[in-house]
């Protein structure tokens, strides 16, 4: 069964490398729209070849410090997971950047909003089913080369052995963790990075273009321009992209992990090697089965030749693909876990019997589903709190800014009560591996996720080089209104992110308390009484409020990035206006390149700290005080990093859509260029940097923590200061 | 030792008495000084009047709640909590709202910015004299009248009897916990209503005054000046004063309570009656002691005959205040707690034999002191992040109120790092009893931090008086320089408070987590290694995710609360503007009592979903889902709700100061009126809610929790629903 499965994504990837042959074989338009996306390709090529130069210096220094102190199986896997997500990251944006002139050139000919629709959906789906075939594929090679397939299971070999001191066997969790820790890198560079990017290029852009010199948006004159489009790319293709990825990976190794320690936990007595085994196999098989229902519900959508109601069609193959999810998962659980013995199932708190993690599983699918809806509630422009934050801007900026700080903050409690309750409902049904079922159920149609999300920036981008290309009104119209759909998909795809990172990162949360098994703890006892992480510790209360204060503090770090950076940005623009004669009356043309240089080399320059929180911290808080203070930490951050980014993020959208709204004449007595508009204008600028920039880098943060400290817990468990 | 201790705080308050006295009889000025200090006083006197009656109802419910599930005791404890900490507000009110003026006359008549300060720091006193010790004389009686002092104790008597699930024993902690819930309500109402009020009065004030109709500040026309200097004396003299009762009160209970369930955790055998009897009167002879200390700093001040430099006074107060604490404290420690024997002393954790809990408490005083030289740091216009921050303003209003909130953020880490210093060093020397110790110590000299932090309003009302009597310019800036002294000493008190109270609520949290000890649990072992709070438990995860959000959406409460009644205040005013001829040219007079009355019905009518959820949460997830999960939700709440506190009043006072510098001529090529300063304006009114509604409410939500988990736990934890 599972070589079998492993089919599936090797399928899925030739149908993808199809698909971009397809869309590279349309025509790009006229010589202008070519230029100008070439202009844009080169800049995001650009950015993703400066910031894979600097993601392998960190890699290479990690690499090293693995294979010398754990081992070169983890320090292998890591290379792979970087090298997974890195392709997946680079296939997404090859893909977006050649089709969004394509979708505007479609746009052009044919005025169909259908046939453009397609095109701006294969382009994502590139994207979508590569990330997620790509990174089952390097998780599978991990399992089977470095894996537990290998032999029978073997608690022994589980653990870790210590030897006076001295570490000489390096544990298969470990080499899977370093696989994800791999992922983790390039989603923290594409996150931090990208966001830094993306934000500092649309505020220096709109600072100096709109404000100063009344440009429109996407004027060809403002060299920030470009810029702002790769940002587009960067942020929200690579960017979300990677972010998925690691969220996936993440969760998938911490359900291999957390029934890996269940096992040396309970011992053989209690639970034999074959069903362990089995257990292990089951989410990666899962998964599998999750990918070709994604590619089902894509595929559905793909070969369709006439297309009327593009929302329709977005929702269809969300729909189709968790729908098919659940039913084949059902079947499969069914199947594989039958040979499961009832004794061994109560010893795994498996409370509904076989079919427990897919019960796990499907619970996090509809919580999921629950908090996309209340991200899409919250900053809706159709909905109550948008529509009332619109009304405040009547009464001025102050008003407007502390009505959404509100909006944001309150959006908080549903959010994460939803979680609560998911997390209990799925550990009620099968422990912590259920949790972290939960986190899989909801991340694995996770291709369909990232496609329909992909689609926003690419339409996006479309609507930029139909602007700049001076195309006639009528296709920017068309483009607007596949974006606007976009837009609606951005915020529900935005807290689905969320969510599932939140539930990913509670579940590599419980893996880091399991890691700390050692061979001396084969056959202790029941897993829901052993294991504990006590509050009252004072290192793990010391480490939790030290841990809570870190996302604050990575926030304000990124978002005094992202403002200087605009400012260089702007000084940058005005010295072209001054010195370049002819750019305003566009005759000449401004040096975008340039722009582009200046914001790369500036968002990764401001790496270093974030990878020091990130990286560094767990690793030098464990060496320091141990794991105890670690697992504070972990948990402090967690909490108040979920807490965080979904402020930042319903605070920021809603900011962006009141504004929308003015512009779309939906506020009485309003309209573009009022007070209240300008208003609006100033609250869409504070909320930018906070959802697009600081709110995804949290996901990042709280799980490239967790997989650190699972790394090396090990070690500090045994060695340190204090 | 005891008995004679008592003696101090009815000295103290016979002194206060005489020090009001003493105040009144200074003369009031001119007939205008005189009838706008009058309408301050009936403003203020309402709003008390109207507060205490809606406060009634709701403690007459809890009151009876608590007589019929608990004990009668709970319910005296708990009315007189209530009506000690309500009638400390009711006389710090009255000496304030009759200092104002006469500072406003002394500086009129004598233009000696030294005996104006004289007046003020008088006012300031006799609040913070009565704060501390109708506190402690409050306490006493619980402890004499109920208390342990009556027999030798015996650990049965301490823990919750049960007999077929039926409790009828109410144990003397549950007493002392009810004596601080009261204290707490009044905290809850002065800072939540009153924060609401002043807020909105001051919004209210500014956007017609200002913005509409270009008044200055304090415009007697203006009918909601008077609101407005209402406001100061709510939020800033009776909420400041309640607020750090309540951590005062907090911080001594759970040092009682800690160590009784200590007594009953370890044994007889471990740990000697008499130890314990010993043990649970520290703390309480230990404050009294600091109120000494402090009535010495504020004595020396107050002798005084002639004063040049306002600051140095200040600080001379503090610092003596804080210095005695320390000196008498060690002495009191040494010859206390020298009967004690060494076996037991280790029983204790008392790492450093039996000063261990004095050196706790040293730690935090050094602790406090650095927070407040933390919160300084980051909202001072003297230094670099505010400088750098309204320099800022020039780039416009969303930069500026960007980086105002990525300050807030970044200030949040180093305090909390300096937290977690203090109780891992706390614990090191005196376990948890260490961690309550480090909050008292920073309490012990509240009389003089309340007396330095009344001192601000005073001469903020004296300033509105003499602008509003029209006096000459030279009696403004008199009073504005003392003004600006009372910001920098608020900026400090406001961190001082939030640190103490999270000590104190985590003394609480861990005091809640050693009452749900029983009579079974016995002499049941070691503390450190038997009381856990699992993290890893299911329902203590998903209460602390819940616990988390509850700040977050009880900010966004308050925040619309202020917004809308502030809206409620513009059109009234803007009604009187229209409707009340002459008004504008100043030959009429506004109706001033409307727009208190407005006011204050507006901020009451708000206290119900912030009653809900401070005492309701945990006592409803209480009886649904049990001790683990209402230990998740404390947990929770306590650590987001210190991270947002921190964040809300740093990012709040620096847009404050940033504003104030531009207008003091210190920000280069800017001035009052230009663009910049605009910006800062608004950034102003938006931290305005943050730093005096948000972030102080804040505080008592966390604690108000603690307490009422605390007092039900004993019931809860042995009927639960689910």
């Amino acid at each position: 069964m599972l070589w079998l499965s492993c089919l599936i994504p090797v399928v899925v990837l030739c149908f993808t490398i199809l698909q971009y042959k397809r869309l590279v074989s349309l025509p790009e338009g006229t010589s202008v729209m070519s230029q100008i996306a070439q202009d844009i390709r080169q800049g995001a090529d650009a950015f993703l070849y400066l910031e894979y130069k600097h993601l392998s210096v960190y890699a290479l220094g990690i690499a090293i410090v693995l294979a010398i102190f754990l081992s070169w199986y983890v320090s292998v896997a890591f290379l792979l997971g970087l090298f997974v997500s890195s392709l997946a990251g680079w296939i997404g944006m090859k893909a977006a950047t050649r089709a969004n002139v394509r979708v505007c050139n479609n746009a052009r000919i044919t005025k169909n909003i259908g046939s453009a629709f397609s095109i701006a959906f294969q382009g994502g789906s590139i994207m979508g089913l590569s990330v997620a075939s790509l990174a089952s594929l390097g998780l599978l090679v991990v399992v089977f080369v470095f894996g537990i397939g290998v032999g029978q299971l073997n608690p022994s070999q589980i653990g870790i052995l210590t030897n006076g001191g001295l570490i000489h066997f390096i544990p298969f969790p470990m080499t899977v963790s370093g696989y994800a820790l791999g992922c983790s890198l390039v989603a923290l560079f594409n996150r931090v990075g990208g966001g830094i990017y993306t934000k500092a290029a649309d505020m220096g852009a709109d600072l100096v273009g709109k404000t100063e010199l009344a440009l429109a948006e996407d004027d060809a004159r403002n060299p920030a321009t470009i810029a702002d489009n790769v940002g587009d790319n960067v942020g929200d293709i690579a960017g979300l992209g990677s972010d998925l990825l690691e969220s996936y990976v993440g969760a998938i190794i911490s359900s291999i992990v957390l029934i890996l320690h269940t096992f040396v936990l309970l011992g053989a007595q209690q639970i034999s090697s074959a069903t362990a085994l089995h257990l292990t196999y089951y989410p990666l098989i899962f998964v599998l089965i999750g990918l070709a229902s994604s590619f089902i519900g894509i595929f559905l959508v793909l070969r369709k030749k006439s297309i009327s109601d593009p929302q329709k069609e977005l929702n269809t193959s969300v729909y189709i693909s968790a729908g098919c999810t659940i039913v084949f998962t059902f079947l499969f659980t069914w199947m594989y876990l039958s040979p499961i013995p009832q004794s061994e199932l109560q010893n795994l708190s498996f409370s509904f019997g076989i079919v427990s993690p897919w019960i796990a599983s499907a619970v996090g699918v509809v919580v999921g589903i629950m908090i996309g809806a209340t991200a899409e509630y919250y900053t809706s422009e159709q909905l109550a709190p948008t529509k009332e934050l619109s009304n405040f801007s009547k009464g001025g900026v102050s008003i407007l800014i502390t009505k959404g700080l509100a909006l944001g903050m309150k959006s908080v409690l549903i959010t994460v009560a939803l979680l609560s309750v998911g997390i209990l409902a799925s550990y009620k049904v099968a422990g912590l591996y259920g949790v972290a079922m939960a986190a899989l159920g909801m991340l694995s149609f996770i291709a369909t996720t990232v496609t329909v999300d992909s689609f926003g920036p690419i339409v996006d981008n479309a609507g930029g080089i139909a602007q700049m290309a001076k195309l006639s009104p009528e296709v920017r119209t068309l483009t607007d209104k596949l974006d606007s759909i976009g837009n609606t998909t951005a915020a529900v795809g935005k807290g689905f992110a969320i969510g599932s990172a939140a539930l990913a990162a509670l579940a590599l949360f419980a893996s880091y308390i399991y890691a700390q098994l050692g061979p001396a703890d084969v056959g202790i006892g029941h897993m829901r009484t052993i294991l504990t992480l006590n509050i009252m510790e004072p290192r793990t209360i010391a480490g939790a409020i030290f841990g809570g204060a870190l996302p604050f503090f990575f926030s304000a770090y990124l978002i005094d990035a992202v403002v200087n950076s605009a400012n260089k940005m702007v000084q940058e623009v005005r010295r072209q206006f001054i010195e370049i004669p002819g750019l305003m009356e566009g005759t000449a043309k401004g040096d975008s390149k340039r722009c582009v240089e200046i914001r790369t080399q500036g968002a990764l320059k401001k790496m270093q700290i974030p990878i020091l929180i990130a990286a560094g911290v767990p690793v030098i808080a464990g060496f320091l005080l141990g794991p105890n203070f670690v697992g504070g930490i972990l948990f402090g951050t967690t909490l108040s990093g979920i807490m965080l980014a979904i402020f930042c993020a319903n605070s920021g959208g809603a900011w962006d859509n009141a504004k929308k709204r003015i512009e779309a004449g939906e506020v009485e007595d309003e309209r573009k260029g009022s007070e209240a508009h300008k208003a609006a204008v100033i609250g869409d600028t504070v909320g930018d940097s906070l959802k697009d920039t600081v709110g995804p880098s949290l996901d990042i943060l709280i799980k490239i923590m967790s997989i650190t400290a699972l790394i090396t817990v090990s070690i500090f468990k045994v060695i340190h200061l204090f």
